[in-house]
């Protein structure tokens, strides 16, 4: 339907994809919104990876292979756009992946859990219990899952959740096109990055780094910096918009 | 649901809103995604309506007040956002209000023509045509309607339809929070101001514009500069948004 030639054709593709997805009931109807809004940042990022967001790529690869118990948290969205980069960044990192819903059914969470394993994940499933500090049905997870991990990976995550996860002492790397969302600000690690491209990335460094390499990029770690620079990346853009 | 003291409280709930929309098929899951990418734009201007925007919505008053034939065209979002808008703006305007849609179904235009005329708009409908040089069902619309229009106020457009209503020689008023988009860039005049906060204005304007101030604002009308200063806004917002 969508000419290959039209002027946006991979986001309107995208959209397209999302819309059967929400027709499916894997992604909801607020997540289609929410993906509009990222549509918009990665307008202003120029649709690629930046040299600050691939050094959060690498740092996240360092943080994932340093961990104790390291979990990817998936929603609808993610799923949808990347269950088989989420699949792939398993394999290389060695980390759980698991489901966690913010607008949270039961038959949401089996259709989510079923694409995953189709694009070849294994899904941490089982009973959840309400863990975290937060209303709605955010609040549930798994003991051996989220509630114990140290590193958390939070691809397209809220603002609340994000919070709450850091409050409780774990280290969380979000992917998230805007810069100034409360979860990038929160984050201990934000990757301003569309998902698709960033978590190829992570996985090939999680494939590459040597334990110097890790150690370093984890010294210097600097979440202000890396947000700094995806806003002046995007003001840049703006600037010469009308050149 | 979502709790009033929510840091984007209204974001939400106008999120929550168009879900509903969509539940009623009267907004597409494609017309959620555009929402999104609006609300990131509207993010960049600070959810208000800067000065430059004001001023393109009192030119746009001067433009329907001065028109032959003004015609307001509805889709999807614009009637689940804006009904009451639509009309209020139709009584103080002298338009003709007509539904024309980008994901076209018979069901889908009653649906929306009913939602208008609940909320005191005077539908234009009936029978239409394919009129418009356009591929899709864009191409249809009324003979004595957007057809036969010299001024056409166009919410939420896309960008195609609104180059080819230029090439008819028609002047188009677009509602567009994005200014780099091709509509943006296309139509005669470009208000970059959310819906709900444009309409009113332009109503206002209707109401109290003088015919000196009315010449005055088609004279000095400059797209180009609005939509500069619409960029200068967004990117003065962002270089500072670190502060």
């Amino acid at each position: 339907m969508i000419p290959p030639d039209h002027p946006r054709f991979r986001s309107l593709v995208t959209r397209e994809l999302l819309a059967e997805s929400a027709k499916k009931g894997i992604v909801s109807l607020e997540g289609l919104t929410a993906h509009g809004r990222g549509e918009a940042f990665d307008y202003f990022i120029g649709e690629r990876t930046t040299a600050s967001a691939l050094k959060a790529e690498r740092t996240a690869a360092a943080l994932l292979l340093s961990a104790r118990h390291p979990v990817i948290s998936v929603n609808g969205n993610a799923a949808a756009l990347a269950a088989r980069e989420i699949a792939a960044l398993q394999k290389a990192s060695g980390a759980l992946v698991e489901v966690n819903l913010f607008h949270h059914t039961e038959e949401r969470v089996n259709l989510i859990e079923d694409l995953l394993m189709t694009a070849g994940a294994d899904v941490f499933s089982g009973p959840a219990e309400r863990l975290l500090p937060l209303s709605h049905d955010r609040a549930w997870c798994r003991r051996e899952g989220i509630f114990s991990a140290d590193v958390i990976l939070v691809p397209l995550e809220d603002g609340d959740r994000c919070e709450a996860l850091v409050g409780m002492g774990k280290s969380v790397i979000a992917v998230d096109l805007n810069p100034l969302s409360r979860t990038s600000r929160r984050a201990t690690l934000t990757i301003v990055d569309e998902l698709t491209r960033a978590l190829p990335n992570i996985a090939d460094s999680c494939r590459t780094l040597s334990s110097a390499e890790r150690r370093e990029l984890l010294e210097t770690l600097d979440n202000n910096y890396l947000l700094s620079d995806a806003i002046r990346e995007m003001t840049m853009r703006l600037a010469h918009a009308l050149d």
